[in-house]
């Protein structure tokens, strides 16, 4: 399969590098973003934290502007930051709306056409990137990994840990959409992709996989309190009353003065990359 | 005057604020970003550091890509980031090349038509913002003032820091232009600001000023090794060497393996505030 480096910059004494390669579950190339810190560079095994991305972006948002690299060379963790959705597959509309289509895969495996022939981003994370990691970078630690994620991407954080313990040690999340089937970002993006069906949409939402009985380790969450998206599609306390329910341990702070931009994210990431090099 | 708010976040517990004024030396509207730590907002009158930045910037890159606030906010220091260039003059030319007009102000103020009407970021930068800035932000101290930047930038503060010693008390640099008159940049640049006259040419570059007896404070510099601009645009040998003939301290960090992007500004950032705190 291909694979090429896009570029390569020197960061706090790790290795910033973007690289692209040909998916198969995305049907062409996809790019991601890897932060390697220097422990890793010598050849040490360190645990991998991926953090996934929200609406609109690419891996490039997370690379420029969370400032996590200072911390990852701290903590000795390898980070890894994926687009959010297949790109130029010329489907009808794919291009048309911030919140659905392209940077918008919402990290489910679609099943409607024309979707599902690429937008299959819940297998492309969980099961293609790591073995793409794993070929060319034989040095990050497949067996200790994290997950979080922003907004869309804290959705796929909380859901893709919610459903794989086993593989993700440890979950973040950064203001996350936590009930997607509750609120509008979520209904337009599961009609679209998985049709109307709505027992096909549990699986793809936080707080019914928790309800249905779930569970993975202590779950931080960071939500800032000045978040313009917070009442109408983020809902954390639909969150919270579900973990509450059901014995999900957690850690809600809700921040006050924050908004929803990399502003909030760069203030936190240290606290959310300790999390995970605790648990990992 | 004019002044208004474009954004303001909250970020390291402090505001990260980009405004916009009208300008009576660039002719028309500058953008410019302030980041006040906790301690100015509760009051507290902190020292202001000012970071130049590089051709093709704008008061964005340094705002959202270098991390600066966190240290900021450790060590209570005020951010200003201004924009490389006065916006939308019109001039023949102006947008066509990435060093030279728009984005490429060179820190000077040009003497040569059609540029002397607006291109005045030299006096912008020592006078006109921070006259703004205390009008719109009286917990600035603008008694006590470092300055930095990157690049085109590390030129400015360089020349301007040594200029103005009484003003700035503290000067660093990310690989700056030190000798532009004997560099390819700067001689476009200063041709087309300043005429052919090479006298002129003096007054804004870094190694003839030390060269003709200027002096501030310890200068710190970092330089990565692997900067793709250093051997034929960035040349530091040349102000070291004016430095040492006439005693002008400094420390020249070559930093192996960084090359000249934000990665490298990011990485020490921090560093770069620490000798600003400390000489404030």
């Amino acid at each position: 399969m291909s694979f090429e480096t896009v570029s390569e910059n020197r960061s706090f004494e790790g290795l910033q590098g973007v690289y692209k390669h040909e998916s198969a579950l995305c049907n062409g190339p996809m790019r991601f973003s890897l932060y390697r810190p220097p422990q890793a560079l010598k050849g040490e095994k360190r645990p991998l934290v991926t953090f996934l991305s929200g609406l609109t972006c690419t891996e490039e948002n997370f690379t420029v502007k969370a400032g996590a690299q200072r911390a990852a060379t701290e903590l000795g963790l390898n980070l890894l930051a994926p687009d959010t959705s297949p790109r130029g597959q010329n489907l009808p509309g794919e291009d048309d709306s911030y919140d659905f289509g392209s940077g918008a895969g919402f990290y489910l495996d679609a099943t409607q056409a024309p979707w599902s022939g690429s937008y299959r981003m819940y297998s492309y994370i969980l099961n293609e990137l790591p073995q793409v990691i794993a070929r060319h970078f034989p040095e990050v630690d497949l067996d200790r990994q994290g997950i979080t994620g922003h907004s869309m991407g804290g959705h796929g954080a909380l859901t893709i840990g919610l459903k794989s313990p086993e593989t993700y040690r440890t979950v973040s999340a950064f203001a996350p959409i936590v009930a997607p089937m509750q609120v509008p970002w979520g209904q337009k993006a599961f009609s679209g992709y998985l049709g109307e069906d709505k027992s096909a949409w549990e699986d793809y939402d936080a707080t019914a996989l928790v309800k249905s009985g779930r569970r993975t380790t202590r779950i931080l969450i960071d939500q800032g309190a000045a978040d313009q998206f917070l009442e109408e599609q983020l809902r954390p306390e639909l969150f919270v009353e579900a973990c509450e329910a059901t014995g999900q341990p957690f850690d809600l702070r809700l921040q006050p003065g924050y908004d929803h931009s990399y502003f909030f994210i760069a203030s936190f990431i240290e606290d959310h990359l300790k999390h995970h090099a605790a648990g990992l």
